[in-house]
């Protein structure tokens, strides 16, 4: 291969187009090509953060997940299909930087922090010369949104998925000074009885769709039960000092 | 008080001055005062990443640690002095906001998680308008150097100090996906005998100064004991599709 293209990682940040990093930016201008995961017939949330550096000779890839049920995802098939679909959009990649180009794909947040970048990268990395242009996380986003010191000096961190099983959460919640639990949605009940049960619900701040233009945050215990939408999340501070 | 400033702490990413996000590099622009903290006789890392923005009219106001020694650390009267010291700075930002000037308040890294700033901000961020500018942390800045998917799925990352007990360390270790050890600095080989107990030597990847022009990374296998620089980490990887 005389020429080959380049892999970028692109981290786009929560939400807000200004907390791009400027190497982000300076990376999407540059590219060739911009990939981006989406569902289909949606225009996905990493190319809504970066429209406008769009500019119209750039080639779009848009790579679109298959459409699947909730009781699929708990299936052998599904996670097959989701594996041959990761296959596809690694080679639909690979492509373009065979013939040369630049290739960013937007990422959500961090890349390599839950990011589905990894699922490429994984794949193409040691093929092709690859960069990682970290961004920020959307943890990172709402405790900033929301002004809440999440640790400090010697304090653990815990990130959590709220799809944990009700005893695991709370024996972890137990066991940190501070919590970040993500994938809230539907787990809004489980999550507030772990939280009561590990005396730590007084402190629990939730954060809807942290830095979008329709923010929103509350104490958990002003928060009603309900489905949460994706972009949410429950932040327990920690910081030593103050407990 | 007529017309209040405006207090911002900005995070100035790991290193690498285009980690900066593009609101940090506005918040700096228009800030009548940078404000950072420094070891005495020294700049400052938060104000050696933004040095290119800041013009001869800008005020800087540099905040000065203590000198104090390591056997002080441990004893009430360096947690006095330390308070003090915080309210000092506090009272020479809020000398600025007095007069409707807009602070910026440098934090390397990001501002909330691990931040210096955020003794500030508990002081502050009461009285005046605040708001918190995030940033790319050192260990987003050293997963994305290393290129090492850090998290997946429902992975539970934990962040943990080095300073750690040895047998506290090595029984969280053993207890989820992934781990993010910061503070490594005299604790490598306390840290090396952690991860081996629990069986997740092989896997951990030692990086230092990540996004610095000097970085470096090994395995930590391959690495020697003896003391490592400030800014090190370990990051031992999750990802449950991988283990």
């Amino acid at each position: 291969m005389k020429n080959p293209g380049r892999l970028i990682g692109v981290g786009t940040g929560p939400g807000d187009p200004e907390l791009l990093t400027v190497k982000a930016v300076k990376a999407i201008e540059a590219a060739h090509v911009v990939a981006y995961f989406a569902k289909q017939g949606r225009g996905g949330n990493g190319k809504a953060i970066v429209e406008h550096l769009l500019s119209a000779e750039k080639t779009l890839l848009p790579l679109y997940y298959p459409v699947t049920t909730e009781i699929e995802k708990r299936e052998e098939a599904y996670r097959n299909q989701i594996a041959t679909f990761y296959d596809q959009s690694a080679d639909a990649v690979a492509s373009h930087l065979e013939k040369g180009r630049i290739v960013a794909v937007l990422s959500e947040g961090d890349p390599l922090f839950y990011g589905s970048y990894m699922h490429l990268h994984i794949r193409l990395a040691n093929r092709y010369p690859t960069e990682v242009i970290p961004g920020i996380s959307a943890m990172s986003g709402c405790w900033s949104l929301a002004g809440i010191p999440i640790v400090q000096g010697d304090d653990v961190l815990s990130v959590l998925p709220g799809t944990m099983a009700e005893a695991e959460l709370q024996r972890r919640l137990s066991d940190t000074h501070a919590a970040v639990i993500m994938k809230v949605g539907r787990n809004l009940p489980k999550i507030r009885r772990a939280l009561e049960a590990s005396g730590r619900l007084a402190e629990a701040v939730y954060v809807e769709r942290g830095t979008m233009a329709n923010a929103a945050m509350t104490k958990l215990v002003d928060r009603l039960d309900g489905d949460a939408p994706y972009f949410s999340l429950v932040l327990v501070p920690g910081w030593e000092a103050n407990r």
